[in-house]
């Protein structure tokens, strides 16, 4: 812990980029936390990320009821909302600081991906810059898995416990349908890498290789239909179904999107139909007289806390605490890590690193975790996804249904005249 | 109850046609119930339905572990496997009675929707004819609800319960998402009626009319494209989001199913987008600038038993065990139906229905339960499905995942020559 000069004032914490199950979480932990410390005032929420930041549209978390904040710890999508936004103009990104300025804010918690930790790090930067007292702590997030320096991504066993679920229960039911030759094609997300496809193969019993998901076809593995086809045939003599998981950014030899070679039809209307698609077609025109059934999980997939992995659900919220105290601690500029113990159970700590360092990096599924056959993980992937989809996310249910916590979301007074674009 | 002569010798317990999160839940309360009485002497289940029949594929179900017949009370497809076969020559139903001469089994017990009943009426029949002693007692199963006299049938608690959490999850990720106009669409199935999406209105919570799911387009009433259009526009200048359900049997006004009208592409091949993907098109082709996006259940929808309803599970069971009980009780010919009490808290319990009255009817939605808007359901809906999704179907995790009950399958010596369609 560096001894460093005591900062007084008020902390904003905002979402940014597509929810998780698990965003929510977070944003519990930075309000827990930055209530033990009387260095920090006002414990502010901005709308919609970096736009309300901008539009100066900001809550008083502190005012919000326990019940509500411990309700986000089990809520999908993000209480505060979010966005895609990216500062763009220097006027941009002096906005933000003015805002700062303006509402005393000496603290700045961002949970998101790797764009929106190019954002803290620049808005970071400019504080520096103008020698305005900020410290600035990221939260990572993202469903794919993708964040350098961290061992893995709050998001990410939520969505994998999920799909594996599916896939394990929709095992069951084409199992039981005997009659003819099925092939059921699950698709899930992940344009640029198969981490989330890969976390399927948790579906699998230990010691039954034979489980689905029978195929899984990633990004990392160059899309071949000959071998498709060949595997899919050697699956339904062994099984009388197949159960396939495929990433939505499916490419060929070239590159290219599997999905796009057909990517607009007669009349130039762009083509509807994603990977699932692709390969159900592959199937009823190479394997006459088989049955190809689809089933996209699309947003359901990053929402479902009802499936959701307590173990994720509990790393985002210390994810979270662990921002606050670094910050309070001094540290400025650097986004929370998952630190992975060596030991042989799982533990996990929290690390610092450079938000510039997550910014322009992305960690890629390691190629030597996929098996030889291109379409299944190896122990080293089930021993790296396993602990994270453990434990099952506690939710209130109401009248037969999960209920979510919403915010009252006071407003905190506007000081500033009305931000111009 | 009727004094009836007693009949002593084995049961037999089938399932058939799609399997549902419940299905196994009866076989559980079959057999629980039939350990009961002395008059049942072996207890044996037929691989796949009638075909397991046909060829004598049975197995001994007394000789399966309690565990494993508790744990099917939360497994989803069909332990003993399922068929779509349709017994269709006399001498396919004069083998299914040779089999059961050979194998003493004097109680006929299948868990399946109208087809089923029917197959189970045609063999009570038979046996009849013949003068063979045997009580044939038919089990309700089916997501689409679609079986008559039966206040509602096990299976359709437990998908609504899924689809309506799903939907609530999702709307909690679309709303969060402010920055552009975004439609989301759920297909769920249901070819010929709207009982599954209309199930989705659960998802509103009480008092909140403006809730998701904004659109549910029922197979009921006649699709019109401007009426469509018209309604996404008004709900996203309200919310900035629409979460449409659609029943993949959308039709329109002439009856046809509105993702047929595309039915073959340019090259003849069959095009293979359902109703959401009709309706993505709608959107992205009449609103420039609103994304839309599909989410399609398919058959993860009816095996989410880890979303799925303790009420309907529990009534599944109870149909099970009623089914013994009304045979020993010298009933034959008969589907157990669920009969909903009079008072204003659900009651259920059941009764009996001839098996020919449920082969030939089909429940439809009442059109009186579907809002004057065409898409959204009253209070009277409401009222009938709440009480369905009551409580969480009790799913055992192992390493992080629902783990699910199979059985042994321990066979029954076959005693007759082979079966020659």
């Amino acid at each position: 812990m560096s001894a460093s000069e005591e900062l007084v004032g008020n902390a904003l914490v905002g979402q940014s980029g597509g929810p998780t199950a698990v965003i929510n979480s977070s944003v519990a932990g930075v309000v827990a936390e930055a209530l033990n410390h009387s260095e920090i005032e006002e414990v502010y929420g901005c709308l919609n990320g970096v736009l309300g930041i901008l539009n100066e549209e900001l809550i008083d978390l502190a005012s919000e009821s326990q019940q509500a904040i411990r309700g986000l710890r089990s809520t999908p999508g993000a209480a505060l909302g979010t966005c895609r936004y990216k500062l763009k103009t220097q006027a941009d990104f002096d906005r933000v600081l003015d805002v700062f300025k303006a509402h005393n804010i000496r603290y700045f918690f961002y949970a998101g991906g790797n764009d929106s930790q190019d954002t803290a790090d620049r808005i970071s930067k400019l504080a520096q810059a103008q020698g305005y007292a900020l410290r600035v702590i990221g939260i990572p997030k993202t469903i794919d898995n993708d964040l350098p320096v961290t061992d893995h991504c709050p998001g990410y066993g939520s969505v994998i416990k999920y799909i594996s679920t599916t896939v394990r229960e929709i095992a069951c039911d084409n199992e039981a349908m005997g009659q003819h030759d099925l092939v059921q094609i699950v698709e899930v997300m992940g344009r640029n890498a198969g981490w989330i496809a890969a976390g399927a193969a948790l579906a699998k019993r230990k010691d039954h290789p034979h489980d689905a998901p029978h195929l899984i076809l990633l990004p990392e593995v160059a899309f071949s239909t000959e071998k498709f086809v060949a595997d899919v045939q050697r699956v339904l003599k062994r099984e009388k179904y197949c159960l396939i998981v495929v990433g939505e950014g499916l490419v060929d030899a070239d590159g290219n999107y599997v999905s796009a070679a057909e990517a607009t039809d007669a009349f130039g209307h762009a083509q509807l139909g994603g990977a699932a698609e692709f390969l159900q077609g592959l199937v009823e025109q190479n394997l006459p007289g088989v049955k190809a059934r689809t089933v996209k999980l699309g947003m359901a997939q990053r929402a479902a806390v009802h499936a959701g992995s307590k173990t994720d659900s509990d790393e985002a919220f210390l994810a979270g605490q662990a921002a606050v105290k670094a910050a309070i601690r001094g540290e400025t500029d650097k986004m929370v890590t998952l630190l992975r113990g060596d030991q042989d159970h799982y533990t996990v700590e929290t690390g610092l690193a450079p938000l510039s360092e997550i910014a322009n990096g992305v960690k890629k599924l390691p190629r030597e975790w996929i098996n030889e056959d291109g379409i299944s993980m190896n122990h080293q992937f089930l021993r790296y996804a396993t602990p994270l989809i453990q434990g099952e996310t506690p939710v209130h249910y109401e009248n037969g249904l999960p209920a979510f916590a919403r915010l009252d979301k006071v407003r905190v007074e506007k000081i500033l005249p009305a931000h111009t674009a």
